[in-house]
């Protein structure tokens, strides 16, 4: 058989992107398909790339990031339309739809448009606008195609108020009151946003508290944090069905609740992108919530085959989906390629934001590693002073036994930059010694890092001290 | 004699501050002395803080971090006063006050208001308001008194529109034209400043370029962004003269030229602020600008008496000054301290800022130290066009021996705090490849050093490929 490429990637979000320059980086001919107006995936047209510009947008034009110093009621215009906010997003979707496009050409990948398939094993097929299927067989293969949003027929979608994580950004205005169901990451950064925004926020979701992976002294500060601005929780709480109505929407709960809402943000759940790939063709075949399963290099069941990003499920975070798709193309081609340094960061773009890497104080306390906790809060610090961030803080969690850093947990502003500094520490094995003796500019939020380190090191003196002086003066066995 | 104190600092800056935070930590008594109305010395007063307050002020209120998302033109306010900003730069100044003092109480620190002089190598005498001398004696003292501006004779300070580095704060309005003598840390960072608010600045310099200890590509990105802000360069030129008339000032130039200008910022050098501190009775003397000569541990020719921060003059960065007096009072108690890890970070906050850690590409040509470089361009980078800039970039110099990093340097936004992933990984002895290997979250400006690395990883790999084909397919040798 004739190969016209050595590697086809199903998709150009961000691990498709990933795999593709890798490839093409090791000498092999590559295509990239993907349908036309979806060039960088979700990833870039309605999921993190818009939602974040939307963010910073939010920040800025609200003043939320001044309010420390100009007072609560500061904001640069009183009237904010979603123009305003959309016209930035649309302006950084062209952006860097064009700084893919040119990463693609720069690497002399092929870009193919068009809904693309399994023929056999080797071939995929892609339909274009003009309805014919071109046939592109390869040697290998890379699915990253994504996931779409749970759509239950329960909730009465119209695009227009009743709206999913993907469709949000189609808001025509920005509502006076918004339900927004499901309180996993897309769900609450939305939810933040709108607050911030002056929406009357209600959030339900079915567990007992936000991000149930995040250090719950930090969910704490954002679940107050929010409340502060209105927000509504309700927890424990199930959704059984959404309306639409002439005023607006209806949402009813399981617990007989009723929520009258201009507009719903449905975000509960997303399932792979594979329904139209015709995988059997290839052998495969996608669990119940339309995902793959891989194995450590991201090999499906089809040794050439392999599967990246959120397609394969958690964390379905870009940063993680990119480094999964280096490492396929690495492992497709036979080129050593190490695998993921250490822990990988999370990073969740809230108001204000969230970022951590290594374990959670409970995690630690379940598996009995004892440990101290250095904390620093921006408000103590020159950086965050300027800044008028009153309740950022870093928190260390430092090893008892050998003063290594076991996990970095950041809130506020800089969270999601920060958190790196840490993160280079753990993976190279410094302690809490080396962030002490650490050089920090000033003023940064850097510095929180040599404040916490300190913290911690009292900390750590106290209970040495206090040990030294529950000892016995003679050993016990001499008096035995 | 009787001691009143174990440590007695004498100045309140961060340099003093740390010193006698460290030392009370170790149980020892302290006291710093520090004049009325200068707690936390000239950083906090009218230097580092409200430099760095004014700045962000600066960025906010001109919508300058903002222009490449929304136009050239876009300002929050068309008439920027001095009130706006300098109404924040005061509120943080009386907090970071607040802080210090706080800071200074919960570690039992005593702190004494008025001049401090030598009576004799143990004994301090501090004069206060009424005009009496109280003496303190101790075991051992600290200097951290700072340096203050150097006033040339043929300029004629007029505290109004002719001023130096402590006084620029006390401008009335914003000046249509300014003339800036010395192109120091303290002058670039004023002149980038009112450059951003409209401001026409003319920078006289008597080298040929600025901050000569930075790399020369940052360099030349800073004076082509202030250029294009309308900064004219005055390289190589000498100041004779200040003079004040009605309508503003003149500055004559040793060329022969005059420049008028509504106001002139004279920040041609600082000196050591030990005129009053009658040195001669602890045996002391200061060099001819005013500074002390000290050895690794901050000690002076006095073995008990210790000299910390500006007044012992490069760096004279509010960073470095906290870890000599925390290297002090470590030293001066018999404490173990370690010194400074690694390079220190050095931060210029210009508009757009500047920071690095390591070598610059001229010392290491210098050296004969083969490097590779890899760059990273904000543009390039999500987080970059969210931001909208469009000019920031990180450099990495990689040894082409071994794959260590030699040096970051990064110019834009962010850079003071980015900086300190690559010093984590610079001082832990991490490569290139680690780099390279890391996750980072998405979308931040820390991911440049993935893009980054990923870039000199090739630029490495195609000199090994080259060196490779150059050699003879069979050794000379056997030729031979």
């Amino acid at each position: 058989m004739k190969l016209d490429f050595d590697l086809v990637v199903i998709g150009s979000g961000p691990a498709g992107q990933k795999a593709a320059v890798q490839a093409a980086k090791l000498g092999r001919r590559v295509a990239v398909i993907e349908r036309r107006h979806m060039v960088g995936g979700v990833c870039t047209n309605t999921g993190t790339i818009p939602s974040k510009t939307l963010r910073e947008a939010v920040l800025y034009l609200t003043g939320m990031s001044q309010r420390g110093l100009y007072g609560q009621s500061y904001r640069v215009r009183e009237e904010i339309t979603i123009h305003d906010l959309l016209w930035r997003t649309q302006h950084v979707i062209d952006r860097d739809i064009h700084v893919i496009r040119d990463q693609l050409a720069r690497n002399r990948v092929t870009l193919i448009t068009g809904d693309a398939r399994f023929v056999d094993p080797h071939t995929v097929g892609v339909r274009g606008d003009n309805g014919e299927e071109r046939r592109l067989a390869a040697e290998k293969i890379v699915i990253a195609v994504g996931t779409h949003p749970v759509r239950p027929e329960t909730v009465a979608f119209d695009g227009r108020t009743i709206l999913d994580s993907d469709g949000i950004l189609q808001l025509d205005h920005i509502p006076q009151s918004l339900v927004v169901v499901g309180a996993g990451v897309v769900g609450i950064e939305y939810a933040s946003m709108f607050a911030a925004l002056g929406t009357k926020i209600t959030v339900v979701e079915q567990r007992q508290r936000l991000l149930q992976f995040c250090d719950s002294q930090v969910i704490e500060a954002l679940q107050y944090h929010l409340r502060d601005l209105g927000v509504i929780f309700r927890f424990g709480e199930s959704v059984v069905g959404v309306d639409a109505h002439d005023g607006g929407t209806i949402t009813h709960l399981a617990s007989g609740k009723r929520i009258p809402a201009e507009a719903v943000l449905y975000s509960a759940g997303r399932e792979g992108a594979t329904g139209s790939l015709e995988l059997e063709n290839a052998g495969l075949a996608a669990d119940d919530r339309g995902r793959l399963t891989v194995g450590p290099t991201y090999q499906t069941g089809a040794k050439h085959i392999y599967a990246v990003g959120d397609v394969v499920g958690f964390p379905s975070l870009a940063a993680t989906s990119m480094e999964q798709g280096r490492i396929a193309a690495c492992s497709a081609f036979g080129e050593a390629c190490t695998t993921m340094n250490g822990s990988m960061p999370i990073g969740i773009y809230t108001i204000p934001e969230i970022s951590f890497v290594g374990k959670t104080e409970e995690e630690l306390t379940e598996a009995s590693v004892p440990y101290e906790i250095g904390i620093s809060r921006w408000r103590e610090l020159a950086r965050g002073q300027i800044l008028g961030d009153a309740h950022g803080m870093l928190k260390l969690l430092i090893s008892a036994e050998d003063r290594s850093i076991l996990g970095v947990h950041v809130f506020g502003t800089g969270a999601t930059e920060v958190v790196h500094i840490g993160q280079a520490v753990m993976a190279l094995g410094g302690t809490v010694d080396f962030l002490v003796d650490t050089v920090f500019n000033y003023p940064t939020l850097a510095e929180s890092y040599k404040v916490a380190a300190l913290d911690a090191m009292n900390k750590l003196r106290a209970v040495e001290r206090a040990t030294e002086k529950a000892r016995p003066a003679r050993p016990r066995k001499r008096a035995a």
